[in-house]
C-alpha cells in the first residue's frame, strides 16, 4: 500500500483504526477467486468487520450469503438489505429471541446452528411455522460447541420432528489457529463433516450444505467434502495470520494508527493500547501485535492506552510525535472496540465506515 | 448480594454486563473511608467505569476530582459537570488537541501529565495562556511511561519556563499487578515519588500533589509520602483483584451475565465470550475469568462468543438455558466493550447506565 501521511488534514486524532481499501479489495477478490476455483460457495463471517458496506462488496464478488455470530448482527445485516443469513451459533431461544427470529425469517432466508437434540427441539417449538432452516454443528477437534459427528443425524431428526427443514452440517476448525496446525485441522474438518453427512444420510436426510473453513484453513479446505467456506478474518488479516503464515504483510488491510508519546532507551510508548488493539495474545504470538514496516519490532506490553514497543537497533528510533501503524493480533476484537473505521484510498483519507454491528452480542 | 433472577422481565437478553448497586456502593464507601483515614485525597480513575452517574457518587463521597486517561474521557466527564480533572497521560499535543485542551481548561480545573522536557515544552507552547497545570509523571518500576524520578525537576522547570504551573508529581505502580508484588510496588512507588519531590525542590518547586495508588497498592500507599491516590478498579473489582487477594468475592460488583448454550462432559459453553469479558489474561491468572458462586470452576478458553467453563465434579452441572455470572479478569476492558450497564438493586432490575465514555480513546 502507498505511504500515508496520517497527520494530514482529514484524519482524526490518534489512536484510530484505518482500512486500506485497495488492500482490502485485493483480499476480497482473492478469496472469492479461491472459492470459485475450488468450486465451493463463500459465505463470509461478518463478525470480523461488522460493516454493511464491506458485506455488500463481498456479495457483489459472489458470496452466497453471510455468516453471523449473533441475532443482533443478523438484524443489522438484514436491515442493510442482506437476504441470506446463517447464524452459526447454538442459541438459547427465549420467547424474546423467538419473536426476533420469526421477524428475521420473514425478511431473509435464515439458517441457524444447533448442536443438540434438545436445542433442535426447542428451536422448532419456539419458531414453529417460520421458514428457519437448521444447520447441524459438529465438533471437528476445536472442542467448543458442536455435537459428535456421529450424533448429527439424531440432531437433524429432532429438527425435522419439530417442523424445521435441515439445510446441512457445519463445523469451525478453530484448532487450526496454531503454528503447523492448519493442515491437520483441515483434515479433521473434512473427516468430521464426512461423518456428519453420513450420519444425516442414515436418517434419510441429504446434507445440501457442508460448511467449514476458517481463514487459516480455507486454503486447505477439502472440496471433495465441503461445498461452503465461512472465513472472516481474510478481509483485513492481522498479526496472527501473518505469524501463522496464512498471509504476508502486504495483505494486512487494517491497522491501528498510533502516535509515539514517550520513550526510554530502545522502548517507545504508543497511544494505541488494548482498548484499541484488543488484548488477544495466543501463547505462540511474538507479543501484543506487530508494527507495519518494522517487522523486527515487538510489542512487549499492552495496557489500556499504552503499547510498549521494543525497537531493534537496526531501525531508527521513532521520536515523540511519530505515527506508527500497529497490526492487531486479532482483528475481530480490534474492530469490535471501534465506532468507525477510517478508510484510506491511494494514501488519502476517503471517509469512514460505521462499525454498524459493534457490540451486538445478543 | 441477593440472588437475582436474570431471566425475569426487565432484564435484556444475555450476554450483558450487570452491576449490583449495593455492592458497588459499599466499595465506593470503603475506599472513601480508607483514603480519609489515611489522610490522603482520593481522585478515582474513571477509565474503569466511564459512567457519569458513578463519578457523581464518587464525588459525593469526597473524591477531590477525577482522573481520566484520554482527552475524550475528560470531555465526557466535563460535559457531565465535573469541574476538576487530571488527564494522567503524556499527550502528543497536535493543534486539534491544543484547541480541545484550551476549551476544557475554560470549564474545569485541568491537570495534564508530562514525562519529558520536550513534552512539557510542547504542551506549554501549545496551550499558552490557559490555566492548565502540569503533573510530572515518574516511573516507579512499571517501566511504561514516566521519567526517572531524578529527572522530574528538569521536566518541571521546562513546564515553568513555558508558562505552565506545576501541581506536583505522580506515578502508576502497575507492576503491583502480580502475586506478592503489591507491597514491594508500593514501597518503590513511595521511593520514586520521594525522589521526584526532592528533584522538584532542587529547582525550587514545591510539589503540592504527590499522587500514586492503583487498586492493588492503595492499601499499602505510604501516606507519609503520598497525599493523593488514584485507584480505578475498586468500584467494581474483578477476577484479577480477587486472585491477587485485593478483595473477596463479596466485593465483586460487576458480572457478565451469560446463558449456557452447549455442553460436553463437564465442560459447558456460555454465550459471554471475549467480546463481552475482554481477553486480558495475565500469566498468573487461573483462566479467562471466574464464575460467581462457583469458585472452583475455570474458564479454560474464551473465543468471541463462547466461554468454555470446566465445571468441577463438586457442583451440579449447569444445563442449557441456565444463567451464570462471569467475572471478567479485567473489568476496565469489559466495561469498554458495552454500551450500557444493567443495574440491579436488591435483586431486581433497576434501569441502566450508559457507558458514556466508551471507546473515547483520543
Amino acid at each position: 500500500m502507498e505511504q500515508t501521511n496520517f497527520a494530514a488534514p482529514g484524519f482524526p486524532s490518534t489512536p484510530f483504526l484505518s482500512v486500506d481499501a485497495g488492500t482490502m479489495d485485493r483480499n476480497l477478490t482473492a478469496m472469492a477467486k479461491r472459492a470459485a476455483t475450488a468450486g465451493v460457495s463463500l459465505r463470509p463471517h461478518v463478525k470480523t468487520h461488522k460493516v454493511p458496506q464491506i458485506a455488500q462488496r463481498q456479495l457483489e464478488l459472489g458470496a452466497v450469503g453471510l455468516t453471523v455470530a449473533t441475532l443482533g448482527e443478523a438484524e443489522v445485516f438484514a436491515d442493510a438489505g442482506c437476504t441470506d443469513l446463517f447464524l452459526a451459533y447454538p442459541l438459547w431461544v427465549t420467547p424474546a429471541r423467538a419473536a426476533r427470529i420469526k421477524s428475521l425469517a420473514g425478511r431473509a432466508a435464515l439458517r441457524i446452528g444447533v448442536d443438540s437434540v434438545e436445542g433442535a427441539r426447542e428451536l422448532g417449538q419456539a419458531v414453529a411455522g417460520s421458514a428457519v432452516q437448521v444447520m447441524v454443528e459438529v465438533d471437528s477437534g476445536h472442542h467448543r460447541s458442536g455435537c459428535r459427528p456421529d450424533d448429527a443425524g439424531a440432531v437433524a431428526q429432532a429438527a425435522l420432528d419439530n417442523g424445521l427443514a435441515v439445510a446441512g452440517v457445519f463445523t469451525f476448525p478453530g484448532h487450526g489457529y496454531g503454528p503447523g496446525k492448519r493442515g491437520p485441522a483441515a483434515e479433521q474438518e473434512a473427516a468430521a463433516l464426512s461423518a456428519a453427512v453420513a450420519s444425516l444420510a442414515a436418517v434419510g436426510v441429504d446434507a445440501d450444505t457442508v460448511s467449514g473453513g476458517s481463514t487459516p484453513t480455507a486454503a486447505d479446505a477439502d472440496a471433495s467434502v465441503l461445498n461452503e467456506i465461512r472465513p472472516g478474518v481474510y478481509v483485513f488479516n492481522d498479526s496472527q495470520q501473518v505469524e501463522l503464515g496464512t498471509c504476508g504483510w502486504e495483505a494486512v488491510a487494517l491497522t491501528a494508527v498510533g502516535t509515539v508519546v514517550s520513550s526510554t532507551g530502545r522502548n517507545v510508548i504508543v497511544d494505541a493500547g488494548s482498548k484499541v488493539l484488543g488484548a488477544d495474545q495466543p501463547a505462540w504470538a511474538t507479543g501484543g501485535g506487530r508494527i507495519l514496516g518494522m517487522p523486527d519490532a515487538r510489542i512487549t506490553a499492552l495496557s489500556e492506552h499504552h503499547a510498549t514497543v521494543a525497537v531493534p537497533d537496526s531501525v531508527p528510533l521513532p521520536r515523540r510525535g511519530d505515527i506508527l501503524q500497529l497490526v492487531p493480533n486479532h482483528v475481530c476484537a480490534a474492530v469490535n472496540l471501534a465506532e468507525e473505521l477510517v478508510v484510506v484510498r491511494d494514501g488519502a483519507p476517503a471517509g469512514t465506515w460505521a462499525v454498524a454491528a459493534r457490540g451486538r452480542n445478543s
